[in-house]
């Protein structure tokens, strides 16, 4: 009979997009799945990177076990880094997910002191009270997994991402002997994918792109530049035996996509056919029809490869006209601006662009679509479920979705948000304490340059209404102000010194001669007065409200 | 014999998404189509609406013969305001797209100084040299034409915006006869709509939606809350039919789509069941099965109805569980994140949201496909073709499908960018002058208001790493500085008073200390000197570039 509850701890990930990390404690053990990261969204102006708040899990350092990693996107193990450094604990994962880790820690200089553990499918590991079965799935990322959990009170099944493709391109099939087996045994709580939610029928397969990319091997008569994410191994397979194919020596781009290539290559995750590859510094010298480039930046990012070769800034590849531009990857949300600005300055060069929607496709996503979830939610018939990786309104829909299913056990359906804990015990599954969670903002990728949340605000506010300044310089003998205010402003009115802060200054000077001894005696009260009155003047005058921040000085 | 040249000056949205203008130059007589607004990128921060710069016309104002409006959406008709307060010329539209403008003069208060002329599909009137002939055309808003221009050198068709709906709910179809006729006596040059040129096969019918609205109205226990573009009369009169036939009635909420809905009524576009309407008042009071509320807002605009309700905001309305809301619109770009956010608010409240992509649609574009295209470039198989309304990539697409046709006569297709011009004479077609173009942006709807580029590079370099301001209080009798300067910062790095700005109160200190006497009596030359040092220092120390502005003050 099992003496302690489960507790099911979401640090990131449940209703947020990005940085997945969830927790399980069963007494004074605790395990981690998973700790990706955020790209930011462009309101947190200035900052590069988002990690979860992972305080609860230092608070409770020596109870946790290990972090098991599902694949390795960077929306599961980007924070890996932040997570060790706060937390030395042993990490689990397959081949390719460790060795994309390993290049991050050494970039933190955290792989020396690090335990990884490499697993495979079918293995089983245990951690304190729980023991945790590896079961491959089909995504875009290859050797990505599902963990089935067992705990004292049942098993968990945590699907990590995945889509069912029933013709993988490298024929490893999803796993569902395995999760039909351990539903049939009965399984206690499903946390599953919500991504694609909202998208009616199935995924298609990854081999769906096949016959697009066929077609644009045989139709370019010129160089043929393909965009797609570094991570995916399968697309880049596909590239490279086309190109072989068709007779073109390939060519990659760009700092992540040469990295990645370069491991899977090692695992013999990636088939490079003979001499296939040529330098970056050889592409224009080669007949331009003879040559096909991989590049990296899909997403517009300002300093990928791809950016770069848009705006004719790189070193080793530019667009000629007749060249053929394939953008194979989906818009990030946040991302369109920077993504269409960069399409416009590709057309601009005499590019074809191929991009978007169309038959056969382009790009396949790697998450499962509407009839997939069911599917997964029958096999596994969970008797609690909760939606994970979402947005509120995917994860809502997603316990809708296994409401109406109605499969035999379903107990109930939980829409947690991130924070949010759930435990079971004996009798039952209740929503219980909340954690603290939160995010983490980072500057410039280092360890060290979190902003916290008053910068990110006031970066919001100036960036809407710039700022005012007004200086009183009062004598410290006298304890009067000499002279008119000065005001100094910035990206609030044309010119910023137009007569509106002319009327300022005086605004302020009234505000000082109005005041009693007493206030004028204390900064902090004279301030709130100043800020008080120009910001009633300011708006009046402009229906704008520009930062304002009095400045005293003694002179 | 013609003796003059024929000019096609792009002052607005080819190259760009939105503001559309378009002028046409004979002689010494100027027409100009359409003056529409663009709605802000985001990164326009504290910006509400950009026009395009009329300098052009503003510099040919007596040239200007009239200002011909295709249809009412936002793109075309939202600069007209800006357009007439700095050159007064006729305006020619439809009964719809003329009450809509009528709206926005009166705001600007410029109605009764303006000379508005009705026109209907059909009508031909003539403009100097230029006779303008109406076509009716299907799009998401009604009364919406394209122009045949005959001009001294041949025909010009402008397509407005447009799809070939073959079952427009008001049965008021695509004038193909007319375009065809032109099209068969020779057309020297069509402008056509690019929106959706990356969208393969057919936009399909407005009457696609009422399927799934059909099915909505059956399977709602309670509340229908609705929100559609407030121009789409077609959309609104479906959901009032359907209101009548399920017994609902129907609340009108949000200023916009209160505007619009009279306006159409009074014009007979839009006929409203003998007492379906109640009030927003009577919302919440009635039996939430039986009411259908029609809301304003699909973009998540901050201050809309349907984001005020998604956060209980709203007077008349908030969300109860089983409550069903429904997105009947598209995104535009730029707008994911505050949709997404508002989804996530109204899901979180229990209701059902329906949105996206399903089959039956509940939403269709108002915007020809790539087959359309094809259609009406091979009806109208004009001598010279210029695509219009779209980012560069849309304008090369379109361009490309044109070539690709091979009809007979075409002879050459140009990607102009807004503000390159194109000639025609008895010799040809040619690219000719740039003029000066660009964007206005207007802070607050005024008509002062405009927001110089200044102040916006201002704001962003502000929003991404703050400010920092060093003081220096100058003694004038003496030239010398007076204690350690002073330094004020936000936005900048967490505390704001942090030891890094200790640090750089000295480098200011220091560069005072070593310069020259003559330097110090140099106001400008200190400055500079100040912001070069500093910003070399928190560079170095910080790898951010905060706004550094030195203030010098004599006391």
């Amino acid at each position: 009979m099992p003496d302690h509850k489960l507790q099911v701890i979401p640090i990131g990930g449940l209703g947020e997009f990005g940085m997945n990390s969830m927790a399980f404690r069963y007494g004074d053990d605790i395990i981690v799945v998973d700790a990706g990261m955020m790209f930011p969204e462009s309101e947190l102006l200035g900052v590069d990177i988002v990690t979860p708040d992972f305080t609860y899990l230092e608070q409770h350092a020596g109870m946790v076990r290990g972090l098991v990693l599902t694949h390795g996107h960077e929306d599961h193990i980007g924070a890996v880094p932040f997570l060790l450094s706060q937390l030395n604990v042993p990490v689990y994962g397959t081949d390719f997910t460790l060795a994309l880790v390993e290049r991050r820690l050494e970039e933190h200089e955290l792989l020396d002191e690090t335990n990884l553990n490499t697993v495979k499918p079918g293995d089983r590991i245990v951690l304190g009270p729980f023991e945790i079965e590896f079961i491959h799935v089909t995504h875009s990322i290859v050797s990505a997994v599902a963990l089935a959990i067992t705990t004292p009170l049942g098993v968990i099944i945590h699907t990590g991402d995945f889509k069912v493709d029933p013709t993988p391109t490298d024929n490893e099939l999803f796993d569902l002997h395995t999760l039909a087996a351990y539903g049939k045994r009965g399984v206690l709580l499903l946390l599953s994918d919500s991504t694609n939610v909202d998208r009616p029928g199935y995924t298609e397969s990854e081999r769906a792109v096949r016959p697009r990319f066929e077609d644009l091997f045989t139709r370019s008569a010129r160089r043929l530049i393909i965009s797609c994410f570094s991570s995916s191994i399968h697309r880049l397979q596909l590239i490279l035996d086309l190109a072989d194919e068709y007779g073109r020596k390939v060519a990659f781009l760009g700092r992540s996509i040469l990295n990645v290539t370069e491991i899977a290559h090692s695992l013999g995750l990636l088939s490079i056919p003979d001499s296939i590859l040529v330098r970056p510094q050889e592409i224009m010298q080669m007949t331009p029809g003879k040559v096909a480039v991989v590049v990296s930046g899909t997403q517009g990012e300002p300093m990928s490869a791809l950016s770069r070769v848009a705006v004719d800034n790189h070193k080793h590849l530019y667009i000629q006209p007749g060249d053929t531009v394939v953008l194979s990857s989906r818009i990030i949300p946040g991302n369109e601006k920077a993504i269409y600005r960069m399409m416009n300055h590709i057309a601009r060069r005499g590019a074809d662009l191929v991009y978007g929607s169309m038959r056969p496709p382009v790009h396949v996503s790697g998450h499962a679509s509407e009839e997939e979830l069911k599917l997964i939610l029958n096999l596994v018939r969970p008797k609690y479920f909760i939606p994970i990786h979402g947005e509120y309104r995917q994860l809502s829909r997603h316990a809708h979705l296994a409401q109406h299913l109605r499969f035999a056990g379903l107990e109930e359906s939980f829409v947690l948000e991130t924070g949010e804990t759930l435990e079971i015990d004996r009798l039952g599954a209740r929503r219980s304490e909340k954690i603290t969670v939160g995010r983490v903002c980072i500057d410039s990728g280092s360890l060290d340059d979190v902003v916290e949340d008053i910068i990110i605000r006031d970066r919001r506010h100036l960036s809407e209404d710039g700022f005012v300044l007004p200086i009183i310089a009062i004598n410290k003998h006298t304890g009067k102000s000499e002279g008119l205010p000065e005001m100094v402003s910035r990206g609030f009115v044309a010119g910023d010194n137009a007569a509106i802060l002319q009327e300022a200054r005086g605004v302020v000077a009234r505000t000082l001669e109005t005041s009693t001894a007493e206030e004028r005696g204390d900064w902090g009260v004279m301030q709130e007065k100043i800020r008080t009155d120009l910001k009633r003047f300011l708006n009046k005058q402009t229906q704008r409200r520009p930062l304002i921040m009095p400045v005293i000085l003694e002179v």
